[in-house]
């Protein structure tokens, strides 16, 4: 995906990884480089988050103290540490427009104890993200942990909002808990942050989670799944998902999905779509990615609307009902 | 690469294969789904080479009769039996603007005796394609065979030329034999081939084989280089090769070539095109695929405006002295 092709689906913001761009290229090279704007030639907002949550995902012989995170490259296995003093400096030399605190994400399950902790570094961590110079408009969001605890969910909240960010991030969810589960913390959570704030659900999600995150009060979402999906070949459609390997459409002239003005669907059959992905062609991951993004892009337009008209319910009866027709095909 | 790409980097028209296209998807299914330009959405002429050389060097257990070439798919090892006949009926079912004859591509190296079958049945199959029903407004081109033999060479391109196609390609070209003996075969082949007509020498090449192909009356070529090294990340320009991966570039801001008005130059550093590179993302193989093509694209041109005002010795010159500068990374 270019910036243009970003453009074309209705991209306002990208989010960068901190983690990644620190191990390569490197901060310090981005930053000689005038910045990620600059570096990937993206001219929209860029959120950028700490490094926490890679850091718990993808490294090895991770080893926590009050200090930060010792850990070893997914890559290389190079040693590396990583602080909340490094991960500002960091998302400072990115030059990001919204910027995340470094928190620990715990595993899931894990036991009070372990997030216990968890909170309380993440809380030390946040002030001392205050404490740091960040760059000329740079915002500032916390990132709330607490696992699956209600009440360490309300004492992250409570000690993040004492300190006063410019938004606030649910972390530490997507993380394996079912979706019922996600759904309570959000809940109980969101009620102790400022309503006049955004609220970031980090990691989430299928386009139903997002809505039933909405209904309870989120503003922003992070997900790699239209594009991942896109890649694997799973397209998204109002009326359900689309698997384009199926063999059903070998010939099938139409687009993905009639209703929909992306790019892709503008100008490429579903038979096309499949010949370029079976012929493992690159050009299918990209016109995927398009639509994929394209969708989830209109998505969030359709529930702004919707939001803004008071229609929220509504909308949610009709996007499930659009699913449940199960015309995709006919 | 998008057709709109394509249409960037001064492609005016592409190259699609008939092997790989009758057996993914299938011609029938092209053709039912409008032809090939509707199916890739590529408004501009296309070109369809005739199965033979796919047929020789991708497939297995190739037989050859007069009828055709019986052999095995390297997708799965299906049976297939391709002949002019069906050569011409599937580059139909394409739509292909200028479709080519089928033709028995000799190894190289190859035995007199091997090779003047291999001329005789060209002329055969030649003769048959002439005598098949061909799509509106479809040019057919002659492909001269004859291997490394001068005679034989000369034998395949008087009897094309006495059935009388569109166009004359070259075939049997760049398959093992050194530039030197390449350009002895074209000199001595074209001064058989009516001058009116298009000379196409078929899978060259390097910049400096097209420039010398077209030294000696060459006018039209095809070939995998610019995208194949495009991911590979070679990169062309006018002083020699880039390769994005050096470590050279790890903080180089410069475009690829600062002269070079390309997409990919316009926007992007050496930097960020190797940063792409090493992390596997898929914008790396666009981006320099659009580079490479622009500058193949454009060398076309320069060459025809060299060709028009009489100064193409004069162009080799400056492209060699160009190259030899060695200045690409001061």
């Amino acid at each position: 995906m270019s910036p243009e092709d970003l453009e074309g689906a209705g991209v306002k913001i990208i989010l960068a990884n901190t983690y990644h761009l620190y191990l390569r290229p490197g901060h310090e090279i981005v930053e000689r480089l005038g910045g990620l704007h600059c570096f990937m030639n993206w001219e929209g907002p860029i959120l950028t988050d700490s490094g926490g949550y890679q850091v718990y995902s993808l490294s090895k012989l991770r080893s926590i103290s009050e200090k930060g995170v010792n850990f070893q490259s997914h890559i290389d296995g190079s040693r590396h540490f990583l602080g909340p003093e490094e991960a500002i400096k960091i998302q400072r030399a990115l030059g990001a427009d919204i910027i995340m605190a470094f928190d620990e994400c715990a595993p899931y399950p894990a036991d009070y104890e372990y997030v216990l902790n968890s909170v309380r570094l993440t809380s030390l961590w946040a002030k001392r993200c205050l404490q740091q110079e960040r760059g000329d408009g740079q915002s500032l969001f916390g990132i709330v942990q607490g696992g699956m605890y209600l009440d360490l969910r309300e004492m992250s909240a409570k000690d993040l909002v004492e300190m006063g960010f410019d938004g606030y991030a649910l972390g530490g969810l997507s993380v394996g808990e079912g979706s019922e589960m996600r759904q309570e913390i959000i809940r109980e959570t969101i009620g102790f942050l400022p309503p006049d704030k955004p609220v970031y659900l980090m990691g989430v999600g299928k386009p139903e989670d997002i809505l039933e995150a909405v209904m309870l009060g989120v503003d922003m979402f992070d997900c790699v799944i239209p594009t991942r999906n896109a890649r694997n070949g799973t397209l998204f459609t109002r009326k359900g998902n689309l698997v384009i390997k199926n063999s059903s459409y070998t010939d099938d002239g139409r687009p993905i999905d009639e209703d929909c003005g992306c790019y892709t669907c503008s100008n490429y059959s579903r038979a096309y779509l499949r010949h370029l992905f079976m012929a493992n062609e690159l050009l299918a991951y990209r016109l995927n990615s398009i639509h994929n993004i394209y969708y989830y892009t209109h998505l969030m337009g359709y529930i702004r609307n919707a939001v803004r008209d008071g229609r929220l319910e509504e909308f949610r009866d009709n996007f499930y009902r659009q699913r449940e027709s199960d015309t995709l095909n006919s």
